[in-house]
């Protein structure tokens, strides 16, 4: 080991561990050692270039171990990255850039928001299927635009998690020859030694999965990792894992414990690791001069190489001017002009069509318009209408695919299409059953606090997809994704309030990978929903506002035919009751309706609610207007009543779910479990009659 | 094959056919491609009592892949199970006992509930671990009361789930030699063949996992498929797979397609597989009365099995009768007299403990009493105060270790702890933090369905656990979790509230494994809070009750000395305002309400709700008297505001937390992000100031 290499290791080791000294709080075993592997990666072989952190065709670099993130903040400091040294001084402190775990919105160079484990380890492959994708698409013959590594490091604990395993086995089966993940074998997790629950030969594992798979049995030693990154960039037909056996908190006397994963090391150990290492004890966040301008000089490596590519992104816009123009407009996160003019409208009078369906048919006619919108679904999507009619499947052999086959592997695809997401240039959506939301719902978590612009097809959306029964009907799933914050829900109404939805979810990318409006679910129902009788402007703007009246009181109208796209100001339209609902329950509530007001002489108002975070958006004179605060209403929506009365207030009534489900046909089972226009109807004029509600409903 | 051996398997395969058609709705394929492998195992190796099917020592039968819920519905039927031919006829119907996938509360002889894929591969863990450790429990030289085996069908997709990933890299570990998974190799999924995302050496990696692999390449040759279970039965110290190359729709013109996956073959098709398999067309539901006579022998053969079961008890119980009794109240699903009585009380004036501090003394006071509690954490043990202290770990040598090692596999431990409950004669418990919730869900939610007696000790439950940062910090989980109908959610405010959640949750087992009272959250902080100020007895009825007055108004306490475990009843008591928090924002209502009283002349109530659903089962006149109807309320909780609604009114405010955390020290996370006592005061004065409030709070 050179002089250089060791003092920049140790500045490495010890800018972390000083930090999580200085926090009080952090963990300084992964940076210490893994140290020596993140440096050669960074130094022989990431292609990166500090001041410009978005070019788009760097490599790549996950920390999926994200609770490692001083090391991270420490190379991103040292290589030039905007991230002064006051920041690592304020690790973990309100505000500051150097929060305990990785968030790429928040730090410039983060390429993912890292610490559930497993999750970066999967953003990984995404991104690596972003960048195969994308070379397929741009790359020439003598024009390579698109040619970079996706590398990560992760630990022990990632490859525990079942998402990583997904992941992995998807990747293999891909062949994603340009995915090197560094595994930092370092034989301790939390509760102790990994003998105490982790006794599997990964590295057989992972063979087992199609990877190639390196071993280096010493992590310091940078001559055996970097010619194990060397071996695995040959690697082109398949990702590859190199375990490297390093030792936790190395150098420190709690080396190889789990004393030195989460805790500061201690003043008195910190002391002791310096003096083995032969660091000086003072001043604390050392960086020598040297350290500084060696690992400095990435900044100008990284400006040549940024450079170098604008220049050949020149030379193939003078030859493929359409294709660059395209390029550069996903570079700038833009979507092209008339880009949802192909979306279809229905007409009331076509037959009545799952929402589902729609779904598949406003994909089909984005598609064509927007290139990179791509995904699939996790192996449903017969189910999930989530194919690109003509386009191939994405595959080993066909980069350009654009339909993925994700497997039963939910939590590898919501990783995944965070991955995609992050990289840039692809707006990726995945689909599965609503209910197995609960199975990638750690990765959506993070897709809405980065902000990631990711497109969930979430269809069979309540007790109504029928005999499956409790173990695959939704019931607490649209409220809990809607607990969410930054996660945008919409259960559309019918056909047409499909195609808005579409039309919101692929508007909602921000000007950035991350940090933008974040990401959508759209809940769809598998059964056929009547075409709502609307013209497609009121609807448009009324979709785009979260909720709607749909049809207005008095209209006599069991479809929706008198509702205006704000509702009727003239006190002859004030309503007696106001149903509000979502999805396939807004046609119930105009069925009894109209009811009530033929037989019963109520003036009532249907509001469709396909949004509640939209509706929460909006000023709230049209909140009021929408739902005039002192009319009753009832909330109509075949799922856990929790939250609702929000909406419709404590005097107002909720007709959901507040059980499981049940096998039966789909409207038997909705009939039973009271989505019927008798129990709608007697909802109704209980909330009418009721006049000294109780303040509690539970 | 003999003439029986096949009249029965296409007995078996042909239920499933005609009870998919009759309900036009289901799955053929997997029955008719896997019923000779269930027929093998259930005719010459399972050991049950279809008389008795809660016999505790019967072999387990995991129908993992519960899509082919009309094969498991057809060997119960068939071998003398209280499941009668009309229950098959009436497949999928509302209120059956054939739900479209098997509920284990629902139907007897169904071990587990299944459908969610992966989930019963990690119940099947779970069972093999309880048997095993209920034999190092109960076993004695010569008296083996415990001696089972664990058998599961799996099929592609719940070998693609990480679950089933993490699940069996956990029995590998553990060396669970009872368990024998048989994989439904059918090479297809829905999308179509498994070539388009199931690649991996399947087998190569269960090998890594540490299991012994049998592989049988016909899976209609009975005796390859006999001899492969007595092989995996031979191996006493690792878990089995068993491959088995099956042909989805065997005999059907959709035989090896996706067809045959989860639709009616169809009137034509079902008519040829008839014909190509010599089946009479007519009737259907055809059952042989040789097959009746051959696979009902099961009946008999069950009975003997567990008489003499039962006549092993009478000897064990005249040389070990302490044991005895102790395994016969296990059975019955009873606690022992004074279970509760070690647990412990802490005194206002003691210091100030997390929650997460007092589970662990709570968990150590009911160890000695209950045996048979045994639990751990995914590898945040330390942190989540979950081991029982002088009980050894379980590991693949001390099979009567009550400490476990999960990993970093929560979804594993969430499906294990399932099994583990489902097996019977097991209280099991596991811990991780709150936000890793997230990772389990899925099993979470099949525990609240099945109503299993599992405990989750989530810590670290607020942005109160500081540095970790938004990636750690749980904001949206109690409300989600709350979503989840028949899970009860407990969020103590102290640590006597954590010790009277303990007692709750330990005793809300029902009489069987099945259809009790559900499972239960604790979720506990990581920070020290005071020791309320209250003395034991109404605190323990206040918390078995959700929800109770703390702090009665003009008491003038900054603790909760003057509180009555009713609210007071006089006039002079009536409250001004309302507190109503959970956890950690308890006391600093608590704080708040006394300088409202001192310094503005409020009369603050302060209510402790530590849980919504026990609060929801409380009469009206109790709710009404602790949260009166027309007196102003403010919720605090730092969590997401949704659904706070429900306990404050329309005109009432909630102090909650509609954003992601922030990384930054827990106390100053907190009071940044509102929770201090200024910002409640403000809430207060802000909730008796208003009087035209706004219906809609978004």
């Amino acid at each position: 080991m050179s002089t250089i290499d060791d003092l920049s290791i140790n500045t490495l080791r010890f800018l972390a561990a000083d930090a999580v000294e200085q926090a009080n709080s952090g963990h300084p075993g992964l940076p210490m050692g893994a140290a020596a592997m993140a440096y050669v990666l960074w130094q022989n072989h990431l292609r990166h270039d500090p001041s410009d952190p978005k070019w788009l065709d760097r490599d790549r670099f996950v920390l999926s171990a994200g609770h490692g993130s001083m090391l991270l903040y420490g190379l991103l400091h040292l290589t030039g990255y905007d991230l002064p040294i006051d920041q690592l001084r304020n690790f973990r402190q309100f505000g500051s850039l150097t929060p305990g775990h990785p968030e790429a919105h928040i730090t410039a160079g983060v390429e993912a928001t890292t610490g559930p484990l497993g999750q970066g380890f999967g953003n990984a492959v995404g991104m690596a299927i972003a960048e195969r994708f994308l070379a397929a698409r741009f790359n020439r013959p003598g024009h390579t635009l698109i040619d970079h590594y996706t590398y990560a490091i992760c630990s022990d604990g990632d490859l525990m998690e079942g998402v990583a395993s997904e992941a992995a086995s998807l990747a293999g089966h891909l062949g994603l020859g340009k995915l090197i993940a560094l595994y930092d074998d370092n034989e301790i997790s939390i509760d102790g030694s990994t003998d105490l629950a982790f006794t599997e030969d990964v590295e057989a594992r992972f063979e087992a999965y199609g990877w190639h798979v390196e071993h280096v049995e010493d992590g310091n030693d940078l001559d055996a990792v970097d010619a194990a990154i060397r071996e695995a960039q040959a690697e082109a037909d398949v990702p590859s894992l190199i375990a490297v056996r390093t030792h936790i908190g190395f150098g420190s006397p709690k080396q190889d414990t789990a004393d030195a994963h989460g805790s500061p090391l201690g003043e008195a150990a910190l002391i002791a690791s310096k003096e083995r290492l032969g660091w000086p004890l003072a001043p604390r966040f050392l960086i020598p001069v040297e350290v500084a301008r060696h690992m400095g000089a990435a900044k100008t490596r990284g400006a040549g190489l940024s450079h170098t590519w604008r220049e050949k992104l020149e030379a193939y816009r003078a030859e493929e001017p359409e294709l660059a123009a395209e390029l550069e407009r996903l570079m700038r996160h833009e979507l092209p002009g008339g880009w949802d003019s192909a979306l279809p409208v229905f007409e009331a009078s076509a037959k009545p069509m799952a929402t589902r369906a729609a779904s598949g048919k406003a994909i089909n006619a984005l598609a064509g318009a927007l290139p990179t919108l791509i995904g699939g679904s996790a192996d449903l999507a017969p189910s999930n209408n989530t194919t690109i009619t003509g386009a191939p499947a994405h595959s080993r052999d066909e980069h350009g695919g654009r339909n993925f086959h994700f497997g039963v592997r939910e939590h590898a695809m919501g990783a995944t299409l965070n991955g995609m997401a992050l990289h840039g240039g692809i707006i990726p959506y995945g689909g599965t059953f609503l209910i197995f939301s609960d199975y990638m719902r750690p990765s959506m978590r993070l897709a809405a606090l980065t902000g990631l612009h990711v497109i969930y097809v979430l269809t069979h959306d309540s007790i109504g997809l029928g005999e499956d029964g409790p173990t695959h009907q939704p019931v607490e799933h649209l409220m809990s994704l809607r607990a969410i914050p930054h996660l945008t829900v919409i259960r559309p109404a019918d056909a047409n309030e499909t195609v808005e939805a579409w039309r919101i979810a692929i508007g909602r990318g921000g000007a950035t990978a991350t940090g933008g409006k974040g990401p959508v679910v759209l809940a769809l129902s598998r059964q056929n929903l009547p075409i709502l009788d609307t013209n497609a402007a009121p609807m448009r703007d009324g979709v785009a506002r979260g909720a709607y009246v749909l049809r207005e009181a008095g209209s006599g109208a069991t479809g929706a035919a008198a509702a205006s796209p704000e509702p009727a100001g003239d006190a002859h339209a004030a309503p007696g009751l106001v149903f509000l609902a979502t999805g396939s329950e807004v046609e119930l509530c105009l069925r009894a309706g109209a009811r009530l007001e033929a037989e019963h002489g109520l003036r009532v108002r249907v509001v469709s609610m396909p949004c509640w975070e939209l509706f929460a958006e909006q000023p709230q004179d049209y909140r009021r207007a929408v739902l005039p605060p002192d009319v009753p209403k009832v909330a109509v929506e075949a799922g856990v009543t929790l939250g609702w009365e929000r909406w419709v207030g404590a005097d107002g009534l909720i007709l959901g779910l507040d059980r499981f489900g049940a096998s039966a046909p789909g409207k038997e089972a909705l009939e039973r479990l009271g989505f019927n226009e008798d129990n709608v109807v007697e909802f109704g004029l209980r909330a009418v009659r009721d006049v000294a509600p109780e303040p509690t409903l539970g």
